[in-house]
């Protein structure tokens, strides 16, 4: 595989300063979605693709393209990219590390004089994490006119305001949003290949620098769950006569954690989590039986009949729990996303570039939820490149190694370079790093 | 058994709507350990006691006794009382009605001209609800000399003040109860009875209106327990690489669950309650598997080897549990109080006295700790009453109906003037409720 010119990596890093700069809250990472954090992430980024002689264009929610034109412009573009949101106090590279080796990329591209076959767009996509809206991938879901008035009505975990108002505060169009307009049609789009560090550890414990996605997990959650039990005297209420709230919690989550080792057993791959559980602050004592837990569930499999299987396990654990315990267990509302497999041809793609670098891969799922799987729900060829890192994400202790991004961002470039019908560099120069970036911002 | 001279029941009820008029949260009923609600309760029934005609004085914790002199002013003393504060938005007749039983008790008789062999003296209690102070029977022990240095550096949960701090405050002296000062000696207490609503709902669904009590409680308590695992992304984790904190909290729960019932079964008898278990309001996230949980433990009994026998399990299970899940699990530090047996010949005096007034009885364990528990460790001959409650204690709905409670004060009036030579009633008028207060305040 010959290689394109050498992305400019100088400009990744310093816009990496940037980002944190801007959005370091003391703790760890701050970009709320739709909020000062991800609004001054995005005209960072507008104006570093601006000044780095990119068509920069936005859509009605808000998302940003970052265009190198090819020669064909009516062409399916190839298209990268990732969200610049963060989940409060979390790390400077979940999503913009995607965003920034796209930029890096197509940015190499344009000062080495290179016009692709088709346009190569680096989109960085509006509010990807959910703990800010109780919707998933709003970015995304927008792009291609799929955010339903339910949607536009959801109220921010923070601030109690809607996604609409969000929107229009940070220059959207609400109305054209409810009305459906799609910025993005799938028969415009080659292909979608996102890069993103791995949120958990596998890379990081066996070696392997990169990982090739094979599927995105789907999710189904109950995000405000209660168990009502009642309230009583923790010496002078005898076990027959309790509804403890607590009792009923413990037996709930190691009835789900049985379901977890019974699917897997039966050779199902999920993940089950109970992320929060806890009795009512203000009425709960060390010496009164609990009379109320509030918790959440969380399920996340690639395939959809391991999700309904084990809400099945859900709702039966549920029953069977309020009648033994003597409690109510309300559930609450419920939010789901689909599972996405990723394009094959993209995957052999990924991991030809990476093999042909040198570089340690392996394929393997993504238990997180990712745009990538919101473009290949709609039949866009989908992929991911995993980036190993430490310490995991959504906390400011991730930890992903610049030179570990580099090789990630120049195996992203090789593959969207093909793609994009973009020649060999004339004197590719792989493995040294550009340290002056286009220019600063 | 003759009847002595009938209780002031109307002066108790008066007492009761002065109290909760003064101490009414807008939820409940908030009387503070040494804080501006106890502190007023106990001007209240120090005016009132005045007003009856009984000796009053305070000690230097701010226990108030109220005393009805006897013929033999250095005979042992008859004692009744209870405490008059409550837990935060509690109910108004835990501890205050064992208080205004025993004054309404000895103002009858000082109006009919009863002069008793010996003092009878009615006893209001400091601080005995643990929920302001870690330190259990915090005005018996003061009163008896108990309270040491660390007790009296004991912070408030509310305002973080010291014990020493709020004594202070409420006029009490701090140096003397650190010198070991104490105000009672058990060779100058011929009983101490307590009345008390029950706090559990066994009298109020067996249809009895009192029970006598056979023994106290005493506790093992973790009140501050932690598990510490590591935050981790939800869906990127495999079980394997987790050390889920909320799992590990579900498990040890369940395995307290299984001690609690084993020792049932070994013929023990205890509670065992998980009543607050918490993640982190500001870092658990229903996308992420739990880093942290704070919980607490209170183990109960009327048997000191039961509470060894629990607590060797919570030791066991905490083992388990901690490498099972691969957590670090820190009880932190234990609270405990001892178990106590009430007297014999007490407890069939007052079983005899409501058999004599056709009141339905039963004898019972009480699960709840009483200061009566401290007067029996101190080797003081001590009983308790339980009046029927319905809804349990420690919360606004607890419920006792007047004329229950105007049969125990009437049970517990023949026991204490058994006891203090009172002589029958010239013309007994039981089960006529008397109207008019002696004075009202």
């Amino acid at each position: 595989m010959n290689l394109p010119a050498e992305p400019d990596h100088a400009l990744a890093a310093s816009l990496f300063a940037q980002l944190s700069a801007h959005s370091h809250d003391g703790v760890g990472i701050t970009r709320d979605s739709y909020g000062e954090g991800e609004n001054a992430a995005h005209a960072l980024l507008a104006a570093a693709a601006v000044s780095c002689g990119l068509e920069v264009r936005r859509d009605s929610v808000c998302n940003l393209y970052m265009t190198l034109p090819g020669r064909d412009r009516d062409a399916p573009a190839v298209m990268t990219g990732s969200h610049l949101d963060s989940v409060p106090r979390g790390g400077n590279f979940d999503g913009a590390a995607g965003v920034l080796a796209g930029l890096a990329i197509v940015a190499g591209w344009r000062r080495a004089g290179v016009v692709p076959a088709c346009d190569v767009t680096v989109m960085a996509i509006r509010a990807e994490e959910s703990a800010w809206f109780p919707v998933s991938y709003v970015g995304s879901k927008g792009a291609f006119g799929l955010l339903d008035a339910t949607a536009l009505g959801a109220r921010r975990a923070d601030t109690g305001r809607t996604l609409a108002d969000h929107l229009r505060q940070a220059g959207g169009e609400p109305e054209s949003v409810a009305a459906g307009v799609p910025a993005l049609h799938a028969a415009d789009i080659d292909c979608f290949v996102e890069l993103h560090i791995e949120q958990g550890p596998v890379l990081d414990e066996s070696g392997d620098v990169l990982g090739v996605v094979t599927g995105i997990c789907g999710s189904q959650r109950y995000r405000h769950a209660t168990i009502r039990g009642q309230y009583a005297h923790s010496g002078a209420t005898p076990r027959s006569h309790r509804r403890d709230a607590v009792v009923a919690a413990a037996s709930l989550i190691t009835a789900l954690q049985r379901g977890w080792l019974a699917l897997e057993a039966a050779g199902h791959e999920l993940t089950v989590t109970v992320g929060q559980c806890m009795t009512d602050a203000a009425q709960a004592d060390f010496s009164k039986v609990a009379g109320r837990v509030s918790f959440s569930i969380d399920i996340r499999s690639r395939n959809r009949a391991t999700l309904d299987a084990m809400d099945a396990a859900v709702q039966a654990a549920r029953a069977e729990v309020a009648q033994a315990c003597g409690v109510e267990i309300d559930l609450g509302p419920v939010t789901a996303s689909a599972p996405a497999s990723m394009d094959a041809a993209l995957q052999d793609m990924l991991t030809e570039a990476a093999a042909h670098a040198g570089v340690a891969t392996r394929s393997m799922p993504s238990g997180a939820g990712h745009d990538a799987a919101l473009f290949a729900a709609q039949g866009v060829p989908a992929a991911m490149l995993f980036v190993r890192n430490a310490n995991g994400s959504h906390n400011p202790d991730e930890s992903m190694r610049l030179d570990d991004f580099a090789q990630a961002t120049r195996v992203l470039a090789a593959v969207l370079g093909k793609r994009a019908g973009v020649p060999a560099a004339a004197c590719a120069t792989p493995f040294i790093v550009s340290t002056k970036p286009c220019q600063s911002v």
